[in-house]
């Protein structure tokens, strides 16, 4: 007896990720009883981000343009190519002030069990985008997870075959951290990788 | 250097309940990045339900119609008015076999931390409802939880004013509950609430 737009709706919302049946109805009540200015606009940007936003033909980000302003930039390093998974991480790496290179962001990670592979990660496109003559250092940015190592190693063993430099963000105990609340993984890498002063 | 259109659609998507600035992020990326099409099923849905959906006039749950099919059922036993918060808790009631009568969904709980008393409930609405002159018993089945505590005593104060007979679901030990893994709290009001057998 449950009206089928409702279920509808309900059914949707699970596309959302992390969603479960529970959830999305919990989410059409709200929307529907508490909201509907809100569903509104949700409803308005999702068929806008969908019309407009596309991938930046040089760094894979999501922008509205062909070349994404960042790319765009003449201000910045061409021969720098700092690769991270997700434009979340390219936004903490640019918070830090700490980089002017270039970007590529894969839009994911390499994940064997989830049948993400190089193919559908399209690292050919980063192939191309890293061997454009000017690049001379591809620096890996992706997590420290095994799905980010995963991804890192791949990537590397690509960029190598081409003849380019390839570095890897350091591992270590954070700024500020204390030895005793750091992680022994960490603590044994930041031996490892010691550096002499 | 976010594109504007990702940023509303981030910002659109925390009106979910419980999806916070994180949440929004990974939200759009996975479905702009994986699953173009369940956003755009969700805007329809979204779009579609604001358009169709409305309260009944009767029991208040969501419906395309002006009453919905239940409360136009002929077949249901007019003098029995069953009081529950959503429309989840009318479905589970349904499932059980065990009720023919009429229901009313709150579409909420009293919650005076919130801000949300007898008027932003609406409770003239049920009273309206309630004293059709063809109601005899309002069944109160809103949740054992302090709201749901509140809002029935609230709602059975307003009955009785207006000579309704008022009855609350039992509270007890769960069909099949075992007393070593029930919670003392409810073992008491077993206990209290007991029946001459």
């Amino acid at each position: 007896m449950t009206p089928s737009t409702l279920d509808a709706l309900i059914e949707a919302l699970r596309c959302l990720p992390g969603v479960g049946p529970k959830s999305a109805q919990r989410m059409a009540y709200h929307l529907l009883q508490r909201d509907q200015r809100g569903a509104a606009r949700l409803a308005g940007a999702l068929a806008k981000a969908l019309e407009v936003l596309r991938h930046c033909a040089r760094c894979n980000t999501f922008t509205e343009d062909e070349i994404c302003q960042r790319c765009a930039n003449p201000q910045r390093d061409p021969r720098l190519l700092c690769v991270v998974e997700m434009p979340s991480d390219l936004a903490m790496m640019e918070q830090t002030h700490a980089f002017k290179g270039m970007y590529y962001v894969l839009m994911g990670r390499m994940s064997p069990l989830d049948g993400i592979g190089p193919r559908e990660l399209k690292l050919e496109k980063l192939v191309e985008r890293a061997t454009d003559g000017v690049v001379e250092e591809v620096i890996l940015a992706t997590n420290f997870t095994n799905e980010g190592e995963v991804t890192a190693h791949t990537v590397s063993e690509l960029m190598r075959a081409r003849g380019l430099k390839v570095s890897r963000i350091a591992r270590g105990v954070p700024v500020g951290g204390e030895l005793e609340h750091t992680d022994i993984g960490t603590i044994a890498q930041a031996l490892i990788e010691r550096r002499s002063v």
